[in-house]
């Protein structure tokens, strides 16, 4: 699940990351030409390269400890050997980029992944100066903020996601999410598949749906946040967040990957409600053992850019993951950056949720400051998708309160029927 | 090297893509479950899932055939099993998601990555209808614009990328453009590495560069064109390319996956220059044989998105792809997308590149319309860097000729000594 043994420390004036690097070669001799390759170093030595210069800008290798091998493959291309793995630590001079996002990436996850001495490498954390926090504000509304939009105080947030994910018209989806808020449900988000299509265009589905979630909030008080996903291009998310913003919404979605981290920075300088940030293209990223980013790393580029929300996946997920795995990601996504910028967000765990996860999930994270989303989950109960809400949250409230899955059920039919279908 | 023995035709309606899948599964059913995934279905079947809704919104299975498999271990978390490897077409309505790359890639490169049945999944290609067209005008430049603007009416365009890749201050960089210039250099390039850091500011790097550049087309009548990176947030990009403009500078280079898809369709609509598209990053999406991207799929996106020059590596190059893979993805950036919208862009070589490279390349991509960067094969010439480039010039000029570099290299002690430095 690629955590970093020893996570880098902030320091003034260099920005830090650690690797998981395997490599064939001598690695005091790679890490070197990991380090010169993202700074000022070349495949040959060039004028210019001076002792000064190499002084004020090249990269370090701060720290090189091998850790236990996995035995598997190297990537293509890497110089033939005997492969060992090592957590790798190198800094840069703060002057090399300055606070930005975009080159902090081409510095951290730039070609070094590229490198023929390179037989795996996966970006496992990082860490950047006090420069970076004062140009990058980080979310706006985190656990906090969310909580008070949603009018959750405590517990974790019961939300879903439509289904099915696409296909449905805007009336069609106003009657869902119409039959989700009847069930008392917390957060509704759209499938990130569903976004503008001509199928259920963006401004229409707004429209009806948040006339659904004001007719429930004159009955019960409180405003289901609804995370319309407003992914595109810049200027269309713009405009469709003002028009959530200007209806009365509380929140939008956006897919971190398909829009890339200057158009969510872009959002976040513009937002005025919380962004709750999709990973879906995160399997290319995080997948392979040997190759791109742990998420511990990753989720801290999206932190920095300002997102309210990330999704971790879920306990016993219909996905590759395993549970240690999402776990660590949730907690990551819940530890301070730093202790004066926390740029805490809420975890979002998702992927085939049911009544059977509520309680692992409550005790594995430890804490109550997340949105569990069951799609099928509450959309596919016997009885319906109310019955299906009402099921999760007395599944919820049991584990809470420390009463074991199967006595509430005895109390509950529709928590009975869930357990019966979803177990 | 991850080429798709079948194209997806772009066909009315429907975008289409293809992979290569490896599975332990039946392979029919695991096709099944990622286009589900991937459009309306999920891990359950859910009410309002009717007939009638996967008529208009399922992803369909078009093609599914055996390939060869190439006997890695399957990915963290795959399903247990004797594993094969297939070539799976898959298809969506256009309705689902509209005209809009983000969301193409939420449904193309979107959660698919991560299910348990997928033990290697690579995106090898796609098409998109006319629509597509339409939203996204694709480059402005492409070949021909660059060709004019850089006065190089034909062969290759003969570049560098000024180092120390990080470093040199602005009048630093000025001296090094000042002797490319001298040399007789088509193109020159900031090191993705060199934005807007502190220790060389973007503008004040820009004026300095563009001064000796107008300084050379005073005295020559040529403008050499250089891509200044402006990598950064959204504002700065648009406010840095703007500045270039106005200086009289005639290309901005962009990092593509610092960036994202977004903001580089942003810059685009913006622009008024050709635009140097810039991959470092894609060694995590496109190295790993069972994971991510081919590159043939992943520059069909930034065609569409309208940057003007591709960044393919280069001809033995100091990293870790072989050389028919170069030579694939840089045939893939010159064959037309369409017949009507061909959004043809300019390969560049880069990595590791000498005089030794200048036949090979030529004669591999037959073609000459590329841009040809030689970072240390220049600057680390022995007589410095005016010979350095004369040199290379030399050397293509030669191969364009039919003469052996050997032969050549007696007429040119220049090319002779960068022949016994570099071979």
């Amino acid at each position: 699940m690629n955590v970093a043994a020893e996570a880098p420390a902030a320091g003034p004036g260099r920005i830090r990351a650690t690797y998981l690097l395997r490599t064939a070669g001598d690695a005091d001799k790679v890490a070197a030409i990991v380090a010169g390759e993202q700074s000022s170093g070349t495949f040959l030595p060039v004028p210019g390269e001076s002792e000064a210069l190499k002084q004020r800008s090249a990269a370090r290798v701060e720290r090189l400890a091998p850790v236990e091998d996995g035995g598997l493959p190297p990537l293509p291309g890497a110089s033939p050997g005997a492969l060992a793995s090592y957590e790798m630590e190198l800094s840069w001079p703060f002057a090399n980029l300055g606070a930005s996002l975009p080159n902090l990436l081409a510095a951290l996850a730039g070609n070094l992944y590229e490198l023929r001495d390179v037989a795996g490498l996966k970006l496992l954390d990082f860490a950047v100066p006090a420069e970076f926090y004062a140009a990058y504000p980080g979310p706006a509304f985190g656990v906090a903020g969310t909580r008070r939009l949603a009018g959750v105080a405590e517990g974790p947030l019961i939300g879903t996601i439509v289904k099915p994910s696409v296909g449905l018209d805007p009336a069609e989806t106003a009657a869902v999410v119409d039959q989700l808020c009847e069930g008392g449900i917390d957060f509704v988000k759209d499938d990130e598949l569903q976004a503008d299509g001509p199928g259920c265009p963006f401004d229409e589905r707004v429209k009806r749906v948040l006339d659904v979630v004001r007719r429930h909030e004159a009955r019960t008080g409180r405003t289901v946040m609804v995370a319309f996903n407003l992914t595109g291009e810049i200027d269309e998310m713009l405009r469709r967040h003002d028009l959530v913003a200007e209806l009365g919404g509380s929140c939008v979605m956006v897919s971190l990957n398909g829009v890339g981290p200057a158009g969510v920075t872009a959002l976040r300088r513009h937002a005025r409600l919380p962004i709750h940030a999709h990973r879906n293209g995160w399997g290319y990223l995080g997948r392979s053992v040997d190759n791109g980013f742990s998420y511990v790393a990753w989720q801290k580029i999206w932190r920095l850019a300002g997102v309210d929300h990330m999704h971790v996946n879920g306990i016993a997920n219909k996905f590759w993951e395993p549970d240690d795995s999402v776990v660590a990601s949730a907690r990551a996504c819940l530890t301070p950056m730093t202790k004066s910028h926390r740029n805490v967000v809420m975890p979002v765990f998702s992927s085939g949720q049911t009544v059977m996860q509520a309680e692992p999930t409550l005790a594995r994270l430890d804490s109550s400051d997340f949105i569990f989303c069951a799609g099928g989950g509450i959309v596919a109960h016997p009885r319906g998708i109310a019955a299906g809400v009402r099921s999760l949250r007395q599944a919820f409230d049991a584990a809470s309160a420390g009463i074991p899955l199967g006595e509430a059920a005895k109390r509950s039919p529709e928590l009975a029927e869930a357990v019966e279908k979803f177990s």
